[in-house]
């Protein structure tokens, strides 16, 4: 016997069981049904909140771009020595990406087949070339090697950074985010060989 | 006007075209009807030379694994300091990840739905194993810092190595296999910061 729940979502409330759907079955393979079925209320329901999936994803990502951006406005990203700022903003991308995992996870696997999928890659650019900038500065203060080209490096170590979001589960079981956080900026910074 | 393409076939060349559609549609996604549009001969064609698109997968993510297993095999992998055998393990799945690259991305998107999935990802888990007890054993020697737990390092190097499938592409005008693994080598042994 299935009941319809009665609808005592909010926009917000909403968002987090659409993202998890998003994220198992693919943006475009989820339907309004999906999001009906995953939600307990009816597809007018959801309407009511949103104007539709794209709504839901773009809202989802936003959070999750939010996030991201909103590190480059803290404090010590602003402020000091350019390689100082970058081990910092380094540090909290972990930190965002454990914190806000399903919608950067989703942020991730955007794919660019829509307006807001384009618009979330677009954003991500912008957020990957203010990193690859803030190296540049480190590496001309001589803070960081040079001999790796900028554009590569922030590659990998973005590569390294969000690959946390296909293992890492909020169990309570595993690490915490400062412990990754902490093994991240151990290994981005000082590498694996322990100095002779 | 299509016309059928006659079948010039061999096993290998119909497993190319098969990655490719696996790698575009996804494996879960991708019919016989499928395969047999993109390779221009009937299904019946596709049968003569294999069971069916799980014997494809099968052969695809083997040429993977083979490759990073032979890795193993290799001389340098086989003999000397346990962090001189690191290093080169690494530069070598970063060789590996380049010349296989579409064999390598699928394995990398396997995730688990048929026998043969589960199978590719046990043998994953089994390399992944291998590298760890390298790291385990360089630690030991006190070649490598001990501050970074061994199974935490070694997901973060393979997420670092891995995330290359992702943007990687052999159009001859971006970085060639070496210069790319150099870059790895440096990061993930040396990482960022200029030795002071």
């Amino acid at each position: 016997m299935t009941t319809a729940k009665r609808d005592t979502y909010t926009p917000e409330t909403l968002l987090s069981v659409a993202v998890q759907v998003f994220n198992e079955r693919g943006y475009d393979g989820t339907s309004m049904e999906h999001l009906s079925k995953a939600a307990g209320i009816s597809k007018s329901s959801i309407y009511h909140h949103v104007s539709g999936k794209e709504e839901l994803l773009r809202r989802a990502v936003s959070r999750a771009l939010d996030g991201l951006f909103g590190i480059l406005d803290e404090e010590h990203a602003r402020g000091g020595r350019a390689s100082d700022r970058l081990e910092y903003v380094v540090r909290r991308m972990v930190e965002v990406l454990i914190a806000e995992l399903p919608y950067v996870t989703l942020l991730l696997r955007v794919r660019g087949n829509t307006d807001t999928e384009r618009w979330a890659l677009e954003r991500r650019r912008d957020f990957d070339h203010r990193v690859a900038e803030l190296l540049k500065a480190a590496a001309a203060d001589g803070d960081i090697r040079g001999d790796v080209e900028v554009r590569l490096a922030t590659r990998l170590v973005f590569g390294m950074i969000n690959s946390i979001a296909e293992w890492y589960r909020p169990d309570g079981r595993g690490m915490n985010e400062r412990e990754v956080a902490d093994a991240v900026t151990q290994l981005v910074f000082g590498g694996l060989r322990r100095a002779s």
